[in-house]
Protein backbone atom coordinates (compact mmCIF):
# COMPACT_ATOMS: atom_id res chain seq x y z
CA UNK A 1 0.00 0.00 0.00
CA UNK A 2 1.41 3.32 -0.86
CA UNK A 3 1.54 6.11 1.48
CA UNK A 4 1.22 9.59 0.39
CA UNK A 5 1.47 12.80 1.81
CA UNK A 6 -0.26 13.62 5.01
CA UNK A 7 -3.46 16.04 4.38
CA UNK A 8 -4.03 19.35 7.04
CA UNK A 9 -6.59 21.34 5.05
CA UNK A 10 -10.15 20.65 3.85
CA UNK A 11 -9.35 22.66 1.06
CA UNK A 12 -7.13 20.24 -0.18
CA UNK A 13 -8.80 18.90 -3.64
CA UNK A 14 -8.78 15.26 -2.36
CA UNK A 15 -10.70 16.15 -0.11
CA UNK A 16 -13.16 18.38 -1.71
CA UNK A 17 -13.50 15.45 -4.18
CA UNK A 18 -14.16 13.12 -1.44
CA UNK A 19 -17.26 15.60 -0.49
CA UNK A 20 -18.54 15.63 -3.43
CA UNK A 21 -18.82 12.41 -3.90
CA UNK A 22 -20.24 12.06 -0.67
CA UNK A 23 -23.10 14.57 -1.43
CA UNK A 24 -23.83 13.81 -4.94
CA UNK A 25 -24.94 10.89 -7.00
CA UNK A 26 -23.79 12.57 -10.44
CA UNK A 27 -20.96 13.09 -9.05
CA UNK A 28 -20.70 9.39 -8.09
CA UNK A 29 -21.82 8.14 -11.82
CA UNK A 30 -19.24 10.37 -13.01
CA UNK A 31 -16.38 9.62 -11.61
CA UNK A 32 -17.32 5.93 -11.07
CA UNK A 33 -16.82 6.41 -7.33
CA UNK A 34 -18.36 5.59 -4.34
CA UNK A 35 -17.45 6.66 -0.50
CA UNK A 36 -17.49 3.99 2.51
CA UNK A 37 -16.77 4.93 5.77
CA UNK A 38 -16.83 2.40 8.57
CA UNK A 39 -14.72 -0.61 9.34
CA UNK A 40 -17.28 -2.88 9.56
CA UNK A 41 -18.75 -1.53 6.34
CA UNK A 42 -15.79 -1.29 4.61
CA UNK A 43 -14.73 -5.20 5.41
CA UNK A 44 -18.09 -5.95 3.88
CA UNK A 45 -16.78 -4.49 0.64
CA UNK A 46 -13.38 -6.16 1.06
CA UNK A 47 -15.44 -9.72 1.48
CA UNK A 48 -17.69 -8.20 -1.31
CA UNK A 49 -14.40 -8.39 -4.12
CA UNK A 50 -14.74 -4.30 -4.46
CA UNK A 51 -11.77 -2.68 -5.77
CA UNK A 52 -10.44 -0.21 -3.32
CA UNK A 53 -9.41 3.49 -4.90
CA UNK A 54 -8.11 5.60 -2.15
CA UNK A 55 -8.46 5.28 1.75
CA UNK A 56 -8.39 8.32 4.21
CA UNK A 57 -6.87 7.67 7.62
CA UNK A 58 -6.99 9.82 10.80
CA UNK A 59 -3.47 8.25 12.44
CA UNK A 60 -5.35 9.86 15.84
CA UNK A 61 -8.50 7.60 15.87
CA UNK A 62 -7.47 4.06 13.97
CA UNK A 63 -7.57 0.88 16.20
CA UNK A 64 -5.83 -2.21 15.79
CA UNK A 65 -9.14 -3.55 13.86
CA UNK A 66 -8.68 -0.95 11.25
CA UNK A 67 -4.62 -1.27 10.44
CA UNK A 68 -5.70 -4.76 10.43
CA UNK A 69 -7.33 -3.54 7.40
CA UNK A 70 -5.23 -1.51 5.84
CA UNK A 71 -2.68 -3.94 6.03
CA UNK A 72 -4.88 -6.27 3.54
CA UNK A 73 -4.78 -3.79 1.05
CA UNK A 74 -2.68 -4.07 -1.94
CA UNK A 75 0.05 -1.85 -3.48
CA UNK A 76 -2.37 -0.22 -5.84
CA UNK A 77 -4.65 1.70 -2.79
CA UNK A 78 -3.92 4.88 -2.47
CA UNK A 79 -3.08 6.19 1.58
CA UNK A 80 -3.93 9.27 2.94
CA UNK A 81 -3.38 10.22 6.45
CA UNK A 82 -5.52 13.46 7.67
CA UNK A 83 -5.74 15.41 10.34
CA UNK A 84 -8.20 15.63 13.18
CA UNK A 85 -10.05 18.98 11.90
CA UNK A 86 -9.72 17.57 8.27
CA UNK A 87 -11.34 14.01 9.70
CA UNK A 88 -14.01 15.60 11.37
CA UNK A 89 -14.90 17.54 8.41
CA UNK A 90 -15.13 14.49 6.11
CA UNK A 91 -16.84 11.57 8.49
CA UNK A 92 -20.31 11.04 8.58
CA UNK A 93 -20.33 9.76 12.31
CA UNK A 94 -17.96 11.60 14.72
CA UNK A 95 -14.27 10.24 14.88
CA UNK A 96 -15.13 6.74 16.35
CA UNK A 97 -13.81 4.70 12.90
CA UNK A 98 -10.77 7.18 11.34
CA UNK A 99 -10.80 5.42 8.20
CA UNK A 100 -13.06 6.47 5.12
CA UNK A 101 -12.65 5.11 1.35
CA UNK A 102 -13.43 5.81 -1.99
CA UNK A 103 -14.38 2.52 -3.83
CA UNK A 104 -14.98 1.55 -7.80
CA UNK A 105 -18.53 1.28 -8.68
CA UNK A 106 -19.63 -1.90 -10.62
CA UNK A 107 -21.91 -2.86 -13.10
CA UNK A 108 -24.53 -4.76 -12.07
CA UNK A 109 -27.61 -5.92 -14.03
CA UNK A 110 -30.31 -8.56 -13.46
CA UNK A 111 -28.62 -10.82 -16.69
CA UNK A 112 -25.65 -10.71 -13.72
CA UNK A 113 -27.81 -12.07 -10.75
CA UNK A 114 -26.84 -15.74 -9.47
CA UNK A 115 -29.96 -17.23 -8.27
CA UNK A 116 -30.39 -20.47 -6.29
CA UNK A 117 -32.72 -23.35 -7.32
CA UNK A 118 -35.70 -21.68 -5.64
CA UNK A 119 -34.34 -18.03 -5.58
CA UNK A 120 -35.85 -15.57 -2.71
CA UNK A 121 -35.89 -11.96 -4.02
CA UNK A 122 -36.87 -8.67 -2.77
CA UNK A 123 -38.69 -6.04 -5.20
CA UNK A 124 -39.11 -2.38 -4.12
CA UNK A 125 -40.82 -0.20 -6.47
CA UNK A 126 -39.96 3.31 -6.43
CA UNK A 127 -38.23 3.24 -3.41
CA UNK A 128 -37.18 6.89 -2.33
CA UNK A 129 -35.33 7.06 1.04
CA UNK A 130 -31.85 5.85 1.43
CA UNK A 131 -32.19 4.46 4.94
CA UNK A 132 -35.02 2.47 4.99
CA UNK A 133 -33.81 0.81 1.63
CA UNK A 134 -30.20 0.10 3.56
CA UNK A 135 -32.84 -1.56 6.36
CA UNK A 136 -34.27 -3.52 3.60
CA UNK A 137 -30.75 -4.75 2.38
CA UNK A 138 -29.99 -5.47 6.27
CA UNK A 139 -32.94 -8.17 6.13
CA UNK A 140 -32.54 -9.51 3.15
CA UNK A 141 -29.29 -10.33 4.31
CA UNK A 142 -30.49 -11.86 7.21
CA UNK A 143 -32.82 -14.04 5.58
CA UNK A 144 -30.12 -15.26 3.21
CA UNK A 145 -32.23 -13.40 0.06
CA UNK A 146 -30.97 -14.19 -3.11
CA UNK A 147 -31.04 -10.51 -4.32
CA UNK A 148 -32.58 -7.28 -4.19
CA UNK A 149 -33.64 -5.23 -7.40
CA UNK A 150 -34.87 -1.91 -7.08
CA UNK A 151 -37.55 -0.67 -9.73
CA UNK A 152 -36.91 2.78 -11.16
CA UNK A 153 -35.38 3.45 -7.95
CA UNK A 154 -35.55 7.55 -6.39
CA UNK A 155 -31.90 7.18 -4.90
CA UNK A 156 -29.23 5.48 -6.33
CA UNK A 157 -27.38 2.66 -4.47
CA UNK A 158 -24.17 3.89 -3.24
CA UNK A 159 -25.93 7.04 -1.40
CA UNK A 160 -23.65 7.35 2.69
CA UNK A 161 -26.88 6.59 4.22
CA UNK A 162 -28.07 3.93 2.43
CA UNK A 163 -24.56 2.20 2.76
CA UNK A 164 -24.56 3.16 6.56
CA UNK A 165 -28.23 1.62 7.36
CA UNK A 166 -27.36 -1.40 5.50
CA UNK A 167 -24.28 -1.78 7.99
CA UNK A 168 -22.68 -2.67 4.57
CA UNK A 169 -25.30 -5.27 3.29
CA UNK A 170 -25.30 -3.38 0.16
CA UNK A 171 -22.26 -5.45 -0.77
CA UNK A 172 -23.20 -8.99 0.83
CA UNK A 173 -26.44 -8.98 -1.04
CA UNK A 174 -26.53 -8.67 -4.90
CA UNK A 175 -28.49 -5.85 -5.46
CA UNK A 176 -29.79 -4.50 -9.25
CA UNK A 177 -31.39 -1.59 -10.22
CA UNK A 178 -33.83 -1.69 -13.20
CA UNK A 179 -36.99 -0.33 -14.63
CA UNK A 180 -39.85 -2.39 -13.55
CA UNK A 181 -40.85 -3.49 -16.97
CA UNK A 182 -37.61 -5.16 -16.94
CA UNK A 183 -37.81 -6.97 -13.88
CA UNK A 184 -41.34 -7.83 -14.46
CA UNK A 185 -39.89 -9.51 -17.75
CA UNK A 186 -36.97 -11.00 -16.37
CA UNK A 187 -39.03 -12.89 -13.06
CA UNK A 188 -41.58 -14.17 -15.39
CA UNK A 189 -38.99 -16.09 -17.70
CA UNK A 190 -36.85 -17.50 -14.88
CA UNK A 191 -40.65 -18.96 -13.86
CA UNK A 192 -40.57 -16.81 -9.86
CA UNK A 193 -43.89 -16.17 -8.58
CA UNK A 194 -44.83 -12.36 -7.99
CA UNK A 195 -45.94 -11.72 -4.49
CA UNK A 196 -46.93 -7.84 -4.42
CA UNK A 197 -47.68 -6.84 -0.75
CA UNK A 198 -51.03 -4.71 -0.57
CA UNK A 199 -53.89 -4.60 1.72
CA UNK A 200 -56.78 -4.81 -1.08
CA UNK A 201 -57.57 -7.73 -2.60
CA UNK A 202 -55.50 -9.74 -0.76
CA UNK A 203 -54.56 -12.71 1.08
CA UNK A 204 -52.83 -12.94 4.46
CA UNK A 205 -49.21 -13.80 3.94
CA UNK A 206 -48.73 -16.90 6.43
CA UNK A 207 -51.82 -18.06 4.02
CA UNK A 208 -49.77 -18.25 0.82
CA UNK A 209 -47.16 -20.49 -0.29
CA UNK A 210 -43.09 -19.29 -0.37
CA UNK A 211 -41.74 -22.43 -1.32
CA UNK A 212 -41.54 -22.04 -4.66
CA UNK A 213 -38.91 -19.55 -6.85
CA UNK A 214 -40.12 -16.28 -5.17
CA UNK A 215 -40.37 -12.34 -5.49
CA UNK A 216 -41.89 -10.23 -2.61
CA UNK A 217 -42.67 -7.05 -4.17
CA UNK A 218 -43.06 -4.09 -2.21
CA UNK A 219 -43.94 -0.38 -2.70
CA UNK A 220 -43.23 2.64 -0.97
CA UNK A 221 -45.13 3.39 2.55
CA UNK A 222 -47.01 6.29 1.40
CA UNK A 223 -48.62 5.11 -2.43
CA UNK A 224 -47.94 1.46 -2.48
CA UNK A 225 -47.65 -0.64 -5.66
CA UNK A 226 -48.43 0.68 -9.02
CA UNK A 227 -51.09 -1.43 -10.48
CA UNK A 228 -48.29 -2.34 -13.06
CA UNK A 229 -47.01 -4.57 -10.46
CA UNK A 230 -50.49 -5.49 -8.77
CA UNK A 231 -51.55 -6.59 -12.69
CA UNK A 232 -48.13 -8.45 -12.79
CA UNK A 233 -48.73 -10.76 -9.40
CA UNK A 234 -49.26 -14.20 -9.63
CA UNK A 235 -50.77 -13.24 -5.87
CA UNK A 236 -51.19 -10.71 -3.15
CA UNK A 237 -50.22 -10.92 0.02
CA UNK A 238 -50.58 -8.68 3.21
CA UNK A 239 -49.65 -8.99 6.63
CA UNK A 240 -52.35 -7.97 9.09
CA UNK A 241 -52.30 -5.11 11.34
CA UNK A 242 -53.88 -5.70 14.52
CA UNK A 243 -53.35 -2.57 16.09
CA UNK A 244 -54.27 1.21 15.88
CA UNK A 245 -51.60 2.22 13.36
CA UNK A 246 -52.68 1.96 9.89
CA UNK A 247 -48.53 0.76 8.45
CA UNK A 248 -44.76 -1.07 8.80
CA UNK A 249 -41.77 0.50 8.22
CA UNK A 250 -41.00 -1.27 5.15
CA UNK A 251 -37.76 -2.98 6.66
CA UNK A 252 -39.90 -4.18 9.21
CA UNK A 253 -42.72 -6.05 6.32
CA UNK A 254 -40.09 -7.24 4.34
CA UNK A 255 -38.49 -9.23 7.01
CA UNK A 256 -41.83 -10.81 8.11
CA UNK A 257 -42.02 -11.66 4.75
CA UNK A 258 -39.08 -12.74 4.40
CA UNK A 259 -38.77 -14.87 7.31
CA UNK A 260 -41.95 -16.78 6.42
CA UNK A 261 -40.43 -17.92 3.64
CA UNK A 262 -37.49 -18.65 5.53
CA UNK A 263 -39.87 -20.90 7.70
CA UNK A 264 -41.98 -22.38 5.24
CA UNK A 265 -38.54 -23.86 2.95
CA UNK A 266 -37.41 -25.23 6.40
CA UNK A 267 -40.39 -27.51 6.43
CA UNK A 268 -41.81 -26.01 9.50
CA UNK B 1 -61.08 26.20 24.18
CA UNK B 2 -59.05 28.65 25.23
CA UNK B 3 -57.11 30.90 23.23
CA UNK B 4 -54.30 32.86 24.77
CA UNK B 5 -51.81 35.59 23.12
CA UNK B 6 -50.24 35.21 20.23
CA UNK B 7 -46.54 34.36 20.97
CA UNK B 8 -43.83 36.12 18.43
CA UNK B 9 -40.01 35.60 20.63
CA UNK B 10 -38.60 32.63 21.41
CA UNK B 11 -37.58 33.83 24.47
CA UNK B 12 -41.55 33.83 25.98
CA UNK B 13 -40.90 32.11 28.98
CA UNK B 14 -43.68 29.22 27.65
CA UNK B 15 -41.44 28.65 24.44
CA UNK B 16 -38.42 28.21 26.84
CA UNK B 17 -40.27 25.60 29.18
CA UNK B 18 -41.20 23.56 26.10
CA UNK B 19 -37.88 23.29 24.70
CA UNK B 20 -36.89 22.49 27.94
CA UNK B 21 -39.37 19.59 28.19
CA UNK B 22 -38.21 18.14 24.74
CA UNK B 23 -34.54 18.54 25.98
CA UNK B 24 -34.73 16.98 29.52
CA UNK B 25 -36.08 13.89 30.91
CA UNK B 26 -35.22 15.54 34.43
CA UNK B 27 -37.91 18.60 33.81
CA UNK B 28 -40.47 15.92 31.96
CA UNK B 29 -40.51 14.15 35.88
CA UNK B 30 -40.79 17.63 37.40
CA UNK B 31 -43.18 19.08 35.31
CA UNK B 32 -45.04 15.49 34.94
CA UNK B 33 -45.42 16.62 31.47
CA UNK B 34 -44.42 15.59 27.98
CA UNK B 35 -44.28 17.04 24.28
CA UNK B 36 -46.38 15.86 21.06
CA UNK B 37 -45.16 16.84 17.74
CA UNK B 38 -47.44 16.05 14.74
CA UNK B 39 -51.03 15.24 13.63
CA UNK B 40 -51.18 11.33 13.80
CA UNK B 41 -48.95 11.40 16.82
CA UNK B 42 -51.18 13.68 18.32
CA UNK B 43 -54.27 11.94 17.09
CA UNK B 44 -53.26 8.63 18.48
CA UNK B 45 -52.33 10.20 22.03
CA UNK B 46 -56.05 12.17 22.01
CA UNK B 47 -57.31 8.55 21.29
CA UNK B 48 -55.38 6.80 24.04
CA UNK B 49 -57.26 9.05 26.96
CA UNK B 50 -54.44 11.26 27.34
CA UNK B 51 -54.91 14.73 29.26
CA UNK B 52 -53.50 17.46 27.10
CA UNK B 53 -52.19 20.84 28.78
CA UNK B 54 -51.36 23.25 26.23
CA UNK B 55 -51.40 23.61 22.32
CA UNK B 56 -48.88 25.68 20.33
CA UNK B 57 -50.03 26.08 16.74
CA UNK B 58 -48.45 28.05 14.31
CA UNK B 59 -51.29 29.45 11.82
CA UNK B 60 -49.17 29.55 9.02
CA UNK B 61 -48.75 26.03 8.71
CA UNK B 62 -52.13 23.78 10.43
CA UNK B 63 -54.37 22.49 7.93
CA UNK B 64 -57.65 21.28 8.00
CA UNK B 65 -57.31 18.29 9.54
CA UNK B 66 -55.09 20.18 12.26
CA UNK B 67 -58.13 22.48 12.85
CA UNK B 68 -60.51 19.61 13.46
CA UNK B 69 -58.31 17.99 15.94
CA UNK B 70 -58.02 21.77 17.76
CA UNK B 71 -62.06 21.72 17.76
CA UNK B 72 -62.07 18.59 19.42
CA UNK B 73 -60.03 19.68 22.51
CA UNK B 74 -62.13 21.40 25.63
CA UNK B 75 -61.87 24.37 27.25
CA UNK B 76 -59.25 23.01 29.88
CA UNK B 77 -56.63 23.11 27.04
CA UNK B 78 -54.79 26.31 26.92
CA UNK B 79 -53.92 27.54 23.07
CA UNK B 80 -50.90 29.73 22.00
CA UNK B 81 -50.37 30.61 18.45
CA UNK B 82 -46.79 31.45 17.80
CA UNK B 83 -44.94 33.05 14.87
CA UNK B 84 -43.51 30.98 12.19
CA UNK B 85 -39.90 32.17 13.60
CA UNK B 86 -41.04 30.38 17.17
CA UNK B 87 -42.86 27.60 15.47
CA UNK B 88 -39.33 26.49 13.54
CA UNK B 89 -37.25 27.22 16.76
CA UNK B 90 -39.44 24.43 18.88
CA UNK B 91 -40.57 21.76 15.80
CA UNK B 92 -38.17 19.35 15.07
CA UNK B 93 -39.24 18.11 11.63
CA UNK B 94 -39.48 21.19 9.95
CA UNK B 95 -42.57 22.98 9.38
CA UNK B 96 -44.83 20.71 8.06
CA UNK B 97 -47.46 19.80 10.86
CA UNK B 98 -48.01 23.12 12.49
CA UNK B 99 -48.90 22.13 15.90
CA UNK B 100 -47.23 20.83 19.37
CA UNK B 101 -48.50 19.89 22.71
CA UNK B 102 -47.88 19.63 26.38
CA UNK B 103 -49.55 16.29 27.41
CA UNK B 104 -49.77 15.02 31.34
CA UNK B 105 -47.99 12.07 31.88
CA UNK B 106 -49.76 9.05 32.99
CA UNK B 107 -48.64 7.19 35.82
CA UNK B 108 -48.53 3.04 34.37
CA UNK B 109 -47.88 -0.13 36.49
CA UNK B 110 -47.33 -3.80 35.72
CA UNK B 111 -50.19 -4.57 38.03
CA UNK B 112 -52.53 -1.77 36.29
CA UNK B 113 -52.14 -4.15 32.63
CA UNK B 114 -55.19 -5.34 31.20
CA UNK B 115 -54.01 -8.52 29.68
CA UNK B 116 -55.69 -10.55 27.44
CA UNK B 117 -56.44 -14.61 27.84
CA UNK B 118 -53.65 -15.24 26.06
CA UNK B 119 -51.43 -12.34 26.48
CA UNK B 120 -48.43 -11.71 23.89
CA UNK B 121 -46.13 -9.07 25.51
CA UNK B 122 -42.67 -7.52 24.38
CA UNK B 123 -40.16 -7.04 27.19
CA UNK B 124 -36.98 -5.24 26.30
CA UNK B 125 -34.02 -4.84 28.68
CA UNK B 126 -31.72 -1.88 29.19
CA UNK B 127 -33.01 -0.60 25.78
CA UNK B 128 -30.73 3.04 25.05
CA UNK B 129 -31.81 3.68 21.92
CA UNK B 130 -34.84 6.23 21.91
CA UNK B 131 -35.75 5.41 18.50
CA UNK B 132 -35.52 1.97 18.54
CA UNK B 133 -37.62 1.68 21.29
CA UNK B 134 -40.07 3.68 19.06
CA UNK B 135 -39.66 1.05 16.20
CA UNK B 136 -41.01 -1.72 18.53
CA UNK B 137 -43.60 -0.29 20.07
CA UNK B 138 -44.53 0.28 15.90
CA UNK B 139 -44.10 -3.40 15.29
CA UNK B 140 -45.89 -4.43 18.73
CA UNK B 141 -48.54 -2.28 18.29
CA UNK B 142 -49.03 -3.78 14.55
CA UNK B 143 -48.83 -7.64 16.06
CA UNK B 144 -51.51 -6.71 18.63
CA UNK B 145 -49.22 -7.03 21.16
CA UNK B 146 -50.62 -6.56 24.71
CA UNK B 147 -47.96 -4.73 26.35
CA UNK B 148 -43.91 -3.41 25.86
CA UNK B 149 -42.65 -3.77 29.19
CA UNK B 150 -39.09 -2.17 29.78
CA UNK B 151 -36.49 -3.56 32.08
CA UNK B 152 -34.11 -0.70 33.75
CA UNK B 153 -34.26 1.58 30.58
CA UNK B 154 -31.74 4.21 29.70
CA UNK B 155 -34.60 6.28 28.10
CA UNK B 156 -37.42 7.41 29.58
CA UNK B 157 -40.83 6.72 27.74
CA UNK B 158 -41.82 10.40 27.08
CA UNK B 159 -38.53 10.97 24.61
CA UNK B 160 -39.11 13.33 21.42
CA UNK B 161 -37.30 10.38 19.55
CA UNK B 162 -38.97 7.51 20.68
CA UNK B 163 -42.35 9.22 20.15
CA UNK B 164 -41.79 10.09 16.33
CA UNK B 165 -40.38 7.25 15.56
CA UNK B 166 -43.11 4.93 17.66
CA UNK B 167 -45.63 7.40 15.14
CA UNK B 168 -47.78 7.77 18.02
CA UNK B 169 -47.30 3.58 19.09
CA UNK B 170 -46.20 4.39 22.50
CA UNK B 171 -49.85 5.97 23.20
CA UNK B 172 -51.98 3.26 21.36
CA UNK B 173 -49.33 -0.15 23.37
CA UNK B 174 -50.07 -0.09 27.22
CA UNK B 175 -46.35 0.46 28.19
CA UNK B 176 -44.71 -0.28 31.43
CA UNK B 177 -41.12 0.80 33.15
CA UNK B 178 -40.16 -1.27 36.04
CA UNK B 179 -36.88 -3.43 36.75
CA UNK B 180 -36.06 -6.72 35.64
CA UNK B 181 -37.06 -8.41 38.74
CA UNK B 182 -40.12 -6.57 38.85
CA UNK B 183 -41.12 -7.85 35.89
CA UNK B 184 -39.49 -11.64 35.90
CA UNK B 185 -42.22 -11.96 39.34
CA UNK B 186 -44.98 -10.38 37.15
CA UNK B 187 -44.64 -12.60 34.49
CA UNK B 188 -44.39 -15.88 36.43
CA UNK B 189 -47.20 -15.11 38.85
CA UNK B 190 -49.41 -14.92 35.86
CA UNK B 191 -47.89 -17.83 34.15
CA UNK B 192 -47.11 -16.27 30.86
CA UNK B 193 -44.01 -18.12 29.09
CA UNK B 194 -40.88 -16.22 28.80
CA UNK B 195 -38.66 -16.46 25.65
CA UNK B 196 -35.51 -15.02 25.33
CA UNK B 197 -33.69 -13.91 22.38
CA UNK B 198 -30.57 -15.13 22.62
CA UNK B 199 -27.38 -16.62 19.76
CA UNK B 200 -26.30 -19.30 22.53
CA UNK B 201 -28.14 -22.65 23.24
CA UNK B 202 -31.66 -21.75 21.67
CA UNK B 203 -34.20 -23.00 19.41
CA UNK B 204 -35.33 -21.64 16.30
CA UNK B 205 -38.08 -19.41 17.11
CA UNK B 206 -40.15 -20.67 14.33
CA UNK B 207 -39.73 -24.56 16.06
CA UNK B 208 -41.24 -22.82 19.62
CA UNK B 209 -45.01 -22.62 20.68
CA UNK B 210 -46.11 -19.05 20.83
CA UNK B 211 -49.92 -20.10 21.57
CA UNK B 212 -49.67 -20.08 25.67
CA UNK B 213 -49.45 -16.98 27.28
CA UNK B 214 -46.27 -15.16 25.83
CA UNK B 215 -43.05 -12.52 26.72
CA UNK B 216 -40.74 -12.09 24.41
CA UNK B 217 -37.31 -10.59 25.76
CA UNK B 218 -34.77 -8.91 24.04
CA UNK B 219 -31.87 -7.19 25.02
CA UNK B 220 -29.55 -4.49 23.22
CA UNK B 221 -27.94 -5.05 19.88
CA UNK B 222 -24.31 -4.78 21.52
CA UNK B 223 -24.43 -7.15 24.82
CA UNK B 224 -27.80 -8.56 24.57
CA UNK B 225 -29.54 -10.04 27.88
CA UNK B 226 -28.06 -10.31 31.62
CA UNK B 227 -28.15 -13.95 32.55
CA UNK B 228 -30.44 -12.70 35.23
CA UNK B 229 -33.63 -13.54 31.76
CA UNK B 230 -31.49 -16.18 30.53
CA UNK B 231 -31.66 -18.30 33.68
CA UNK B 232 -35.57 -16.88 34.41
CA UNK B 233 -36.01 -18.14 30.83
CA UNK B 234 -38.66 -21.18 29.85
CA UNK B 235 -37.52 -21.29 26.20
CA UNK B 236 -34.31 -19.54 24.50
CA UNK B 237 -34.82 -18.69 21.05
CA UNK B 238 -33.24 -17.45 17.68
CA UNK B 239 -33.94 -16.23 14.42
CA UNK B 240 -31.61 -17.57 11.85
CA UNK B 241 -29.10 -15.37 10.59
CA UNK B 242 -28.81 -16.39 6.94
CA UNK B 243 -26.38 -14.16 5.55
CA UNK B 244 -23.18 -12.33 6.26
CA UNK B 245 -24.08 -9.69 8.92
CA UNK B 246 -24.35 -11.11 12.42
CA UNK B 247 -27.36 -9.01 13.91
CA UNK B 248 -30.81 -7.68 12.83
CA UNK B 249 -32.32 -4.53 13.92
CA UNK B 250 -34.23 -4.80 17.60
CA UNK B 251 -37.77 -3.55 15.97
CA UNK B 252 -37.06 -6.02 12.92
CA UNK B 253 -36.53 -8.88 15.53
CA UNK B 254 -38.89 -7.82 17.47
CA UNK B 255 -41.47 -7.89 14.52
CA UNK B 256 -40.35 -11.20 13.51
CA UNK B 257 -40.81 -13.15 16.45
CA UNK B 258 -44.26 -11.38 17.39
CA UNK B 259 -45.83 -11.73 13.35
CA UNK B 260 -44.74 -15.83 14.27
CA UNK B 261 -46.72 -15.66 17.61
CA UNK B 262 -49.80 -14.50 15.81
CA UNK B 263 -49.50 -16.70 12.89
CA UNK B 264 -49.34 -19.69 15.65
CA UNK B 265 -52.26 -17.96 17.50
CA UNK B 266 -54.26 -18.18 13.82
CA UNK B 267 -53.79 -22.04 13.80
CA UNK B 268 -51.73 -21.65 10.53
Amino acid sequence: MMTDNYISSAQNHKIKKLLLLQQKSSERRQEGLFVVEGKREMMHCIEGGYQFDSVFCCPDYIDDEALEILRGFDGGVKRFDVSKEVYERIAYRGSTEGMIAEVRMRASSLEGLELGVHPLIVVLERVEKPGNLGAVLRSADAAGADAVIVCDPLTDLYNPNLIRSSIGAVFTVPCVACTSEECITFLKSHDINILTAQLQDSSLYYATDMTAPTAIVMGTESTGLTSQWRDAADAHIRIPMLGRLDSLNVSVSAAILLFEAVRQRQGM
